[in-house]
């Protein structure tokens, strides 16, 4: 997953765009980087790691302009690079371009691989360099219509910032799969992928860009238009795991707040899941609330049965094989007095693997709980995403190959309730405005989008036309 | 503050001993170290940063054997230097010895310069190496001798830990002002600032240190003795403000649960300020007990109105001063769902300069919250502590100067209730065991030692003596 | 100038092309790199500085395989960056390949225009990328054929080595330039720029690559070719400056061995420009050959009157403006008693801007020497190259605005002579084999391949055309 | 060994000082160091590593003042560590201090054990530090002389340098081992081991720093005096290996040009080992001046048989054991056409183990000698060196368990010839001044000073009061 950031018209644009992708953190922590414009020409800065990590006074003050662009970004390992991290800046015939991608193209190999034969060297593995290497070769003068003809030319999830020597261009896909947001900062624009991050720089949140809009901003100010719709495509596709884990609860996304939707959610699973028990506690942070609004809506008493450290990095030596649930143990600690000898409710978001939530009900068994009753507040996860989110492969989903009662004896727990893909809709769709369509692939299979057969991951016959399961 | 952790009779110890400095991270953030034994060789590792990042698998394979002392500090900015990085490790006439140690001597000064006119050569700053250089001159032939020697001289707070070739030593100071605990892992036994490094490393614990305690371990086990005992001194002044603030919520510190204790805090602080408000927010992560402590016993429900960022570290850049409350805004953000058109109870462990409460109820206003009601679980901060935590001067103390009116007034809340010293002792002493007595003196000025009269900050006249003014 | 070295079908090539590029370091010392090929993938490592700080024993590791190819890079200040140190290694279409380049093509520009007209995205501004953008280009299937169609499309001096998944291929351009040699390795066969990396990895001297001429090498063994013979052009243009300063004195380049070349321009120079003294001396390194060979010529005795420090490198901090001559003496240092009353002769190998002369001849001086006459074993620079060796701009060749009356003067010298362009060309043409056609364009303007009117320096009217002065 | 820089009295003390160890580099290229003084400070800096990375622009400008002293070090592996850079520098109860020495100790061990248990703690292993404990614990007041009073107690060789708050001290020990000169630049005051030193800064030489002398510089001038001289010790040894091998061809010591000494050393070389042959050539570069005189004394010709490479550093890798030769061929490179089928002599300094001689041996028959004939410019290196040269142990001397005929033919020699004793010293003390008694133990095992039992190597007994064997 990818978090973008992009800033026009602010003196101190890549010092606004280093605070917006530090907001934007929790959705990628494996690169960094930013572009600034200045005088027509690109200043670029891109490293490994955390954004803290990444930039320091003198890199930032190698990054002047009025304009920039930022990314954070997170992958799986077989192409973690730095030359992946983006922004990805270039020079080509029509001037300078960088880009900053959030999502993933389902067609990129076989225009790599058009583009190859015409002559495209690529120094990456990334999809976004396809959309770069389209752009050079596009036959149009202006750098605009060249970004137009090239994003027709491609399929599946991007939210994706551009800047040239002069102007900040901002495009979302015409499903609408990943998020972006369009802020006011003084005189200037701002663009995020959360609103979260508006917060931190202290920009109006405007309103969200739509689902194939595109907007240009240059001096004279915003140009929106609408180049990618498709005709008879379904307008909207949001990603509905965006409500359920990966935006920031202080974050609104697709007309709704996060933490709202995810409050209502842990209602709803207290509705369908009720059980008789002593206290209800979340897996901190992404359970907490969900776990406040089934404490709420069961009446039984919310405590933090289990305590975050503040030092969980990627970087962590675990050097002792022998200490048992280790990894995440050193991410949680249970906290006795509040759990023993009692039945206990724990809310999660989902379950993936099934190995972290078994290590969970240990650890809290073994600080005395009595009953331990696992709740999810979201559908058993069966399908990988190709939109962005970095699931595993279906063989290693556990929902995708056990039923509910496996997995229970699996997790060692006590019950285990998910909550319904009904009740799923009813919780994101409660709101007043915003998409009334997602994208569920993740729990149901349907893809909005025809998935290229060279992709990593086969998908059970039929997904990419049915309808909801 | 810092934190220390040992180990002995393990074949893992300086791995183990880096994950108990894991867990105690949250006492000092600012350089880490081990110190590791074998075949009576030390070796030995230590760098600023975090135990994250002064690590990795070549340094830990630097440190082989089956004993271990490690170290995370955090002082003020003036020493911040590598050299004052501990465990503190050398070679003297009686051989090795290395010491790491939580807590402050109040006549260092003293013996510092009587050393030197001996001959000393100090090499850092801090106060522990003038108990190495005791050790160095004591007569005594035997090293436990001479520890004892030495810690006879010193004043104040110390839970210290040593290694030499063939022995760890464990020393509480008379007082026990900080916390010092014993834990057994297989046929080892390990010491920890707090319990919850032992959850980490998965070692039972066993007692606490006594106050006035030491404990050698040796290959024929534990030898426990009382040479520091002080005639006339009272037996115990544990740390308060380690129920407080400080220790983390997972341990058991003075033979209760940090958790318990703060839950309690905060349904005394409702009972002694209650308000009629429609939401209980902590100021999260250290107000969260005392939150959900002060909505039971209020009936007011609880909820997350802000969110902390879990990428927050020391190394940030602020690169704009014109962002209106940066530093908190870094940190935390407001849920505008959770607190617009509110009434809002705000619990937070204690205040101060004030500079951040301020911040945070300008935040929670901006976030569309009706009224702001501060709530403390703590009595008004009046003194400055010697004994091992970083409080700034009395001058700097927004409660030594001000009256609880004129701090309402300068934070913008709507009220603001302290904790009284007598609530404050009811919530800590309610538990079945522990100390009956604390070191309190940074609410109330009562100093349980003389303090040395050049120490950087001024104590009013009769501080050591007498009660609150 | 730079340095290139490849080696097929060895198990340990890296390894062998990291000893190789120590061998060939003398010519570039700005940035280094190796890639090699390992069951059809590349593997890379380039970073800027020298050879030995480059690569460390892990960074070895990481290039297997049995081929490999390597670069050591001068440049000039403006495009010193880590992208442009080679080799060049990229994926497309038809494959991998990777390509160190030693020379400077003369089209480069307009090659690159064209390219990027056509949609391609350039990473760097070295003249190189354009010759792996040309391959990618190309029409051919087979890479063999592509770089065929690629080098017939650019003009100017290159001895390129390549690796593609399968093969080594080594080219030296028609006119011959820069040198290239062909070695035997056990079972394996080596290239390099100089016969002197041959003698450290102990492979046997084969023979020279003819200029124009391709060799293949894979599997089966060499395959000689001659795509590149050009109607009409002189068959060769051997840079005479690689004898009189540039390639080492062990090495052989072009037939001769560079030592005694070097030795026949000195006693050429004695026999030129005869003087009484009493010692002659080098400007060591580079002027030791030419001094024994003037001394044996005339007579006079042979003397170190300057000693050359070992720990001159170009990171040198220079603290102190106020130190006269300060460059010239942190390389070298006069020995007083070999100077002090002396008339010396002190041999050089060229005079550039004069100002490290003028150093030189005050330095011994300062030393006592009582005359000092200065003999130069080329003739007057009074032209830049374009074929890889990094002179500056004509306005900055001291020769190319003063006469040598003139430079006299400003070297504050008794006597000052250069070898004539008689005397050169009899020296280096006295060998018994090699070119007897050189590009001696430096001296005379004389360049044998048009220069593109873009180029940086301008160049006297007709000296394309002209034949020598 | 190593080399020491100082100066007193210049507004860029620090930059002197780094240039002046840079011109002595040769005398230690393992670490080095500057403390600088200001307004009674002491600033430091030191690290592993050549001077030029030692040191940066940042680190030199954390280094003010107008007194300065620096150190370069070479030593064992055993002890290589960045704890024993120096200067070392420490505050005790007189104030500030730091210390630069070059030497040896002789009785450091049973000082250190003193000094230990009167409660010293020592941080590291090098003997300068028991100088710095010495002053540390003296009783007199003031700190010239509680140097005097430390000095007074050690034995050995020593040529040091202090600076406290207000002063700079430099001391030669009695026997005058190791150089030390003075010099004058403005209005400051210089010290370096050797001149060269004095030539970069462009400090005029004044003269040597005698044996026993003792010279305090502070704001107003020079101070001399002979604190340290012993009754009835010769007055003098001055260690001739200075004027064989260490020395900088460009210094003076002991009164001597270096380069003269060596010139007249090979002069009388070829008179006591003549033979018929067509090529004197040296081992570059030290053995350079010898070969010249040698081919003067012979009139046989003098030529560059081998070039040595100015890239060798500590730090090469050496990947590859099958290369022959492989550590001398990295550093030397025969030239064929001087070689190839003459009857070589081939000049060098001394033979220490051989190994290097041996592959020399082999490197130039490889390249063509029809003989080759060694000679060396020193007697057989029989003893270790105990007073600050890192010569091995007798029993890695290949002199000490060999006769020259079987060292002969263990480097497979045609002829082998080392200097006579008498020889030796006719060369050294053909000078017009300076020391006629030299420490030549090294060849005769007559030790000036008694040494310690404890020391790592045995010396035959007798040997500290006996001539030769």
């Amino acid at each position: 997953m990818c978090g973008i950031f992009g800033i026009f018209g602010h003196p101190e644009a890549a010092n606004l765009a280093y605070l917006g992708l530090h907001a934007l953190q929790h959705r990628g922590q494996e690169s960094g980087g930013i572009v600034s414009v200045d005088g027509g020409r690109l200043h670029s800065h891109r490293a490994m790691g955390h954004i803290a990590d990444v930039f320091d006074t003198r890199t930032l003050a190698g990054l002047p302009g009025t304009a920039a662009i930022g990314h954070v970004r997170y992958s799986t390992a077989g192409t973690s690079d730095v030359r992946n991290a983006q922004p990805f800046a270039v020079e080509y015939v029509a001037g300078v371009i960088a880009v900053a991608h959030n999502g993933n193209l389902v067609n990129a190999v076989e225009l790599r691989a058009r583009l190859e034969a015409a002559g495209a060297i690529f120094q990456t593995n990334a999809d976004t360099e396809v959309i770069v290497h389209l752009v050079a070769h596009a036959r149009e003068a202006d750098p605009v219509a060249r970004i137009i003809a090239a994003l027709r030319q491609v399929e599946g999830a991007y939210s994706v910032l551009f800047v040239t020597g002069d102007k900040l261009i901002a495009v979302r896909d015409p499903h609408g799969f990943r998020p972006l947001a369009l802020g006011k900062l003084h005189d200037g624009w701002a663009f995020a992928s959360e609103t979260c991050a508006f917060d931190l720089v202290e920009a109006a949140f405007v309103r969200e860009v739509a689902p194939g809009e595109m907007i240009v901003v240059d001096s004279e100010g915003l140009h929106s238009s609408r180049p990618f719709d498709l005709p008879g495509v379904p307008p909207e596709s949001f990603c509905v795991f965006e409500h359920v884990y990966f935006a920031r609860p202080d974050s609104r996304v697709n007309g709704q707040s996060v933490y709202r939707v995810r409050e209502r959610l842990g209602r709803r699973l207290a509705e369908e899941h009720p059980i008789d028990a002593d206290v209800v506690i979340p897996v901190p942070d992404s359970g907490i609330a969900a776990a406040i609004g089934y404490a709420r809506a069961s009446g039984i008493p919310y405590d933090m049965g289990m305590i975050r450290s503040h030092y969980v990095g990627r970087t962590f030596i675990e050097p002792q094989q022998s200490i048992r649930h280790f990894g995440v143990k050193l991410k949680l600690n249970a906290v006795r007095e509040v759990l023993d000898g009692k039945r206990v409710v724990v809310i999660d978001d989902s379950i993936v693997r099934g190995t972290t939530s078994r290590k969970i009900v240990t650890l809290l068994r073994g600080a005395g709980a009595r009953e331990v009753h696992v709740r999810i507040s979201s559908p058993p996860t069966l399908f990988p995403c190709f939109f962005g989110i970095d699931t595993p492969t279906r063989s290693e989903l556990i929902a995708a190959s056990h039923t509910v009662e496996e997995i229970k004896r699996y997790l060692s727990c006590d019950s285990l309730g998910y909550l319904s893909q009904e009740g799923l809709m009813a919780a994101v769709e409660a709101g007043p405005k915003g998409a009334q369509r997602f994208c569920d692939a993740c729990f149901t299979g349907s893809y909005p989008v025809r998935i290229e057969s060279h992709q990593g991951n086969l998908v059970r016959l039929g997904a990419t036309t049915g309808g909801r399961a």
